[in-house]
């Protein structure tokens, strides 16, 4: 599931339009939703070997293929992500659905959807570990359901015998662990939340084989501006279900970005399996290469600070790139050392917004920036926080 | 609102891909949605006018404009809107904001949050007309939300002095009627769906100016795989409420669709004011021309029927063609004569797959089946139309 601009609240303070704009010492940087455009140089990169030529009467109808589940997905692109986990090894696709969505976030809802219908005579309780992504709550209690209801901590959720849905997020939104369902209940259905399981984030350990998981092209390949999100699900009835809440939420999905999805990803597999050979080519290497280079700024730029401290992230054998590589996460999930006790609100001092532990469901003293800037304003955070960590070790 | 495939049982029973299939006289022909193939050959004369390239790392982005209220919306499709309804004179645009949606769907349902948070003690009333869109209600109940409710036909509603919503579709989706709100309550609000007020459905008699109106690409131009709605507000408050339920729900609507959209747009405005000039290229003179060769077909096909009858639409003053024109629904809604008691049902028969008028809050008498399908399945639908009505005329 993705980290993005959730409502009016969160949205960074406005200053202008897409176009890069020089960022002076003095402008609010607004590092508080997931927008990956930290990519964006290596798709650049690409020249014309991902245009997408759309015409006047392409795509018109609401149909793709009436003889799948999902009667709204592109067969081209359903093939793509096969491709995809094929290529990178992070998921089977075997005997499974596809079920496509307007990103990963109108999945999640769908499968809330599907996982409590017919309705049960309580609504059924929705749980995710904290730290847990601060848009799970939103999306769940947003229309007040009577299916469904958001019951807070896994941690801490006594399932009592009735049923229950624990949403899993690994590599986890906001603090990059790796996780497992923690409720042990017989009653309970789990949904993976893979978002950040691919290999510019962390190692790639085994092909994830779980009945229900959700992944999105947003933080995969960067492309946030396009909403596609699938899930890979092995029973049929669950899929079908999701279908129909997409088909009454949205009938369907863009058909543009469904062949602009599957355009991309087409060139992003050929890039991977022509390693070696074209180098610069293969995505995962080029977005792992940027995500280290941000981390190593990151973890010197806190070496010696009064201020915040780190998370350490473990090595393993990533299957994909064939090394033993540390996770990377797509957030900075700070900690605030003794004496500050609002981390947003330290941030805030610095004319940094991020998003504080309050929305993942811990302590204040935590907040999540954002990773996947572009370079500018990236530079700009790492900048802010020596010059922090420098006024506090002068005495200011 | 689109009248479109809802969930799995209303979908058609699957013949196959997209490709033109031909129809033999015992297929299945599903004209239950609104699918709007029938405008594909006005789109295919326009060769490369239409022509959209996306390259690899455009749009990549969740933001399109931070300084708007809806901070996802293009404003290259922000202005092809606000042009598109001048152009037609259809809606005033000014001080309005504009809010997209993945279809005028997923808006309805940003429509039903922003009218109902904060929340009431007492779930919202949600009614509308019969025969009502049959998605109303199916959009409404499907979460089992407690901010609102389907209270059904808003003749039959008592608002006993609580806060109510009354959608008005207008043309209407089934009966092509023109509407206006009926209940008359202090505290209703009211949601003009207006899918079908476009010239080649309707006369334009006047540029709506209400608070809340609805608008789809799929019902003007025929894009229905774009996905793409447009909600004009008056009202900033709802507004934002209306964008904050799409960031939550989807974060926002696909960018290829939207550049897409907005380049549609603009070469359809551009063939209605060069209008004269090339008169091929003026779009709702084509498709007027097509849905009127439709009617008179279904007309006089149902001339001499002893099964079915179909309503009067009166003539008007049209702004956009400057003649008196008729109404020309996108859906013809059928009522079976004495005798056949269920229309959908006898549609079977004849192997047609419509929408039954209980689908619509009405009589089982009625039916409603599509005039926008492909030219050959609207050739296959008159056919059996007139071989059912030889049949019984000769007894069997």
């Amino acid at each position: 599931m993705v980290g993005a601009p959730l409502n009016k609240t969160s949205l960074p303070s406005a200053n202008g339009t897409r176009t890069t704009t020089t960022l002076s010492s003095d402008s609010v940087l607004a590092l508080n939703t997931g927008d990956p455009t930290v990519f964006e140089p290596f798709w650049q990169k690409m020249g014309n070997k991902c245009d997408v030529l759309i015409r006047a009467s392409d795509l018109m109808s609401y149909y793709s293929d009436k003889n799948n589940v999902c009667w709204f997905l592109e067969p081209e692109l359903g093939d793509a992500i096969k491709r995809l986990h094929g290529v990178v090894g992070n998921a089977v696709t075997d005997d499974r659905h596809i079920v496509l969505g307007t990103g990963s976030t109108q999945l999640f809802q769908a499968l809330l959807y599907a996982l409590t219908t017919p309705p049960a005579p309580e609504p059924v309780s929705v749980v995710s570990s904290a730290p847990y992504y601060s848009l799970y709550p939103e999306m769940i209690e947003i229309l007040h359901s009577g299916l469904y209801k958001w019951a807070g901590d896994a941690y801490t959720f006594n399932e009592d015998g009735r049923p229950y849905i624990e949403v899993v997020n690994s590599p986890n939104n906001p603090d990059g662990t790796h996780r497992e369902a923690v409720v042990n209940g017989g009653k309970g259905k789990v949904i993976y939340d893979f978002a950040y399981y691919w290999p510019q984030y962390t190692a790639i350990t085994s092909a994830a084989d779980h009945d229900i998981m959700l992944f999105t092209l947003s933080k995969c390949t960067g492309h946030a501006g396009s909403r596609i999100g699938w899930a890979l699900v092995k029973d049929k009835d669950i899929a079908e279900k999701m279908t129909e809440y997409i088909a009454i939420s949205s009938i369907g999905v863009s058909k543009e970005s469904q062949v602009r999805a599957a355009k991309v990803i087409g060139v992003l597999c050929d890039g991977c399996e022509n390693v070696g050979v074209v180098e610069s080519e293969n995505f995962f290497e080029f977005s792992r290469n940027l995500m280290a280079k941000r981390w190593q700024k990151l973890r010197e730029a806190l070496k010696h600070s009064e201020c915040f401290t780190l998370f350490k992230y473990p090595r393993e054998h990533c299957l994909f790139t064939g090394e033993f590589t540390r996770t990377l996460p797509a957030y900075a999930w700070l900690k605030c050392k003794e004496g500050i006790e609002d981390c947003n609100e330290f941030l805030s001092g610095l004319k940094i917004v991020g998003r504080g532990g309050k929305a993942f469901g811990v302590d204040p003293i935590f907040a999540r920036i954002s990773m996947l800037s572009k370079e500018e304003e990236f530079n700009q955070f790492i900048e802010r926080l020596l010059v922090a960590t420098k006024g506090i070790s002068n005495g200011h």
